[in-house]
């Protein structure tokens, strides 16, 4: 049984399939033959993708609701450019990730699930876990050094990108802004080891110094790193007035020209620092949210979205100008839950991404639950939603599909499934599937759901397990949005169902637990315990 | 019939074969299992390969004698690290490239002929051609936007580059300098596009604007480029005096410091701008030379010898210091004959390769004879030579038959042969084999050998064809390095063997050739024309 948060009328369904069926017999990807008939050049009319990923940013962070209702977020927030996007395309209601942003880029690279790809926490330096001390858990040995195409490293987790295979299609790949999936000094550092051919201000750490050129976003007056987050690549902006986020914008704009020159399909991932702490103030908008009525920390948090949306419209503008929109995919999407545990903000903790309860670290709702729209000119209904579920990892075969790549073969195991059938409205992946989270890790902060936990989703049901306490909380999802009924008393039927299902995935996948400190004895797995 | 210019002794052949056969015995390479067995850890025991270029460097601008004896222009250059590397490996006393660089750079990269590939001149911007006017010829439509794996633009050779290869086997690539495979606006103007997964300052160009920081290496004060041949990427070395051989040289030693981080092999394309035109003075060596009683241009063009060979230098100690000097391939050459036709230099036009002829550009000796030493620890004899002629599009399967790369299928032909046995001292590619060459252009230049001509070299024969005059001359290349003695006269049976052979490959390859502008008519192929 599949469970739908916001079933879509029948009428509407049917009158998508039916201009889907239309749209797909023009489509240039799926009648190649044709297209070379009607050309005397044999052009690529393979899609171009662009995957515009948005760093910490809340499900609710935008003017676009995701929910059945506006919220109050929604009408704080300005995303004019996430509108449009989703008047062209299919937006995702339940749209997942892991919680933290390192598991998640993981699996939206490698197409596995973080058990198995155990890159379970962030990553930085070199055999350095970032995981925050414990008195009571050891914690797993993670795979801390990230990900790896090659190389012979220690704690890292090897597998071929999609991107490579992209690339290795014909594909011109460009990526723009963050990275994250490596630590330092490992080949995954850095994103032209993943088959990336242009790499503008990717690295290996997971958030920016600054995102002033007047601080020369993260580099002294002698252009020396003030720390690991300084932003490499971007000297031409220094002390030029540019925001960080408008300066990624602009570059990646530059690799969209050169690519429209080099006569391939192009891959653009537009991976924004934005709107990751530090919560600085993107003057062009900052007044505009003061003038509202928001504290200063409230206002430049408002202003980090909406140049994160300013970026998503040039480049939607570009795609228009460039005689490319009808053939480019866009995917819009955010990494993890929107930050409310530190005292970066103003706003009550755990409340930033109500009605989700916590936020980003966390295996509740707030942690995990993203935006994500899909604009496939042809393929999705104008201004359509999808209510099923989708996962990061999910993303890796979907976007292979897109290009057209079929018949890879790469070294690990992919568990993401394909939700191009959602876009086409030929199917239902989501149909009797379960998603899985693991994070036997410590994050570092505090709050509800922040912790060592695995976590099951099918259909209605959500089921959290506390490594630690060996508490389970069971959560009917669509009715209780906000995580506020724990039913696991009430339905231990599905609490043993689900413990199962969950214990038997993360055994099988290679998914780590901690140990208890005082016996030695690894946590028990959720289907070991009452 | 194999041709040799210095036979090596049989005794001294018979004692390399033997310690040939011990080392081999011993190369971590051949011997995966045992390594395996002997190490805790499954390190990557394969050879790292370094690929040192030097550009329009002269078969004589070296202390290293690779004629019989010693000549003037050994006396005058100092490379003791040439010599070191020499010491270490083996000299190859017959290499051949094509006469200008982009050919034999496609060659390199591809493995393919010349005639083949079509890259017959040099490149630069987009669907330009650059050859000279002429007022009988009509040139080819040659590839003029050069090499490229993607994409579908015109006039452009599409082909797998060896190195991608290497990163698909899990090699850690790194392109430092020169790259000049493709036009300004095509996918192989960035080495990145070819499977380098760093790039360091290499772009479209063929040569440098300046090699100097204090003129930002071709960058006005606001940053901007003055010319094509600015040099991107090196802006921290901006004003500092650090000559952009040093500067490239830092930047390489650092990339291989990562590498080392990186538990990969590593192939490292050190691609040096010296000792192309502008001819500048490089400060650590100019003043030495100018005591030798240089003029001031000789002086310079000596300082830029000398600081490319202070580079090698580096690099070696750098493999020394960090333990993967035994394990380390070293090979060096030099992409087309020494500068010798134009004003930058003061010795008189055409002589500054003797005893070759004329010099780049040239069809004779001065323009395709190339230094070349391979050091293979474990594998090539220390201080050996080779007399057995080699040619550009022989590096390809050489060297990934160095890393072990095996049935590889790319879309190109690959006319190379893999010169390892020469190295291993197990067989003699070059026995019964011609060498051919092909370029219907006019590089701009003139001078003796210059202008639209094909040659085959077999034996110790080498016949050019000049394609507007159907002149054919004929030389016996071991016993007249200098090509004075034209025996096509004396010779008609060879002139005529020969020409066939070259024509036959010409047609096959798919070779270019003008027409006569009088008539429109092609010019002969050389077997149509006494």
């Amino acid at each position: 049984m599949c469970s739908y948060l916001y079933k879509m009328k029948n009428e509407k369904r049917k009158g998508m399939k039916k201009s889907l069926l239309t749209a797909v017999g023009l489509l240039p990807a799926l009648a190649p033959l044709q297209a070379q008939e009607q050309k005397p050049e044999a052009k690529d009319e393979r899609p171009n993708i662009i995957f515009f990923l948005v760093d910490d940013m809340g499900w609710q962070d935008t003017s676009v609701p995701f929910w059945t209702k506006k919220t109050f977020y929604n009408e704080r927030y300005e995303t004019p450019n996430m509108e449009r996007l989703a008047r062209q395309g299919m937006m995702f209601t339940q749209a997942y990730t892991s919680s933290v942003s390192s598991p998640t880029r993981a699996s939206l690279l490698t197409g596995a699930n973080a058990a198995r790809h155990r890159v379970t926490n962030w990553t930085l330096e070199r055999d350095k876990q970032t995981d925050a001390a414990s008195g009571t858990l050891t914690l797993p040995d993670w795979n801390y050094n990230g990900v790896a195409q090659s190389g012979d490293i220690n704690n890292t987790f090897r597998a071929t990108s999609f991107v490579q295979l992209l690339k290795d299609n014909g594909y011109h790949t460009i990526h723009c802004g963050k990275a994250h999936w490596g630590a330092i000094d490992t080949p995954g550092e850095d994103p032209h080891h993943f088959g990336f051919e242009v790499n503008i201000a990717g690295h290996a750490a997971g958030g920016p110094a600054t995102y002033l050129s007047e601080r020369n976003y993260g580099h002294d007056a002698e252009g020396t790193p003030v720390n690991l987050f300084a932003i490499p690549g971007l000297e031409k902006y220094w002390g030029t007035g540019t925001f960080l986020t408008e300066a990624l914008t602009r570059e990646a704009l530059k690799a969209l020209d050169k690519a429209k020159a080099y006569g391939q399909p192009f891959y653009l991932y537009m991976s924004h620092y934005a709107v990751h702490v530090p919560i600085e103030r993107d003057p062009r908008y900052f007044d505009k949210y003061k003038r509202k009525g928001l504290s200063d920390r409230e206002a430049a948090y408002a202003s980090l979205v909406e140049g994160m949306d300013k970026s998503l419209g040039d480049i939607l503008d570009w795609l228009e100008e460039n005689g490319e929109a009808d053939n480019t995919i866009v995917i819009f999407l955010s990494d993890n839950g929107g930050y409310a545990t530190g005292p970066a903000r103003d706003e009550p903790f755990y409340t930033q991404n109500f009605p989700l309860k916590c936020g980003k670290g966390s295996a509740y709702e707030g942690g995990i639950r993203e935006p994500m729209i899909v604009a496939w000119p042809g393929v999705t209904e104008p201004g359509s939603r999808c209510d099923e579920y989708v996962i990061a990892e999910d993303f890796y075969p979907s976007i292979l599909e897109m290009a057209g790549v079929r018949n890879y073969k790469v070294p690990q195991t992919v568990d993401g499934v394909s939700f191009v059938p959602l876009l086409r409205q030929t199917g239902n992946p989501a149909e009797g599937r379960a998603l899985y989270w693991n994070f036997p890790n410590l994050w570092g902060e505090t709050g509800p759901g922040i912790g060592p936990t695995c976590t099951i989703r099918k259909d209605n049901w959500k089921l959290i397990y506390f490594y630690e306490t060996g508490k389970k909380e069971l959560y009917d999802i669509p009715n209780d949005i906000g995580e506020e009924h724990d039913l696991a008393a009430e339905h231990p039927d599905v609490v043993k169902r689900l413990s199962r299902e969950l214990g038997q995935f993360l055994r099988a996948s290679g998914g780590q637990r901690p140990s208890f400190k005082a016996t030695g004895k690894p946590c028990p797995w959720p289907d070991e315990t009452e």
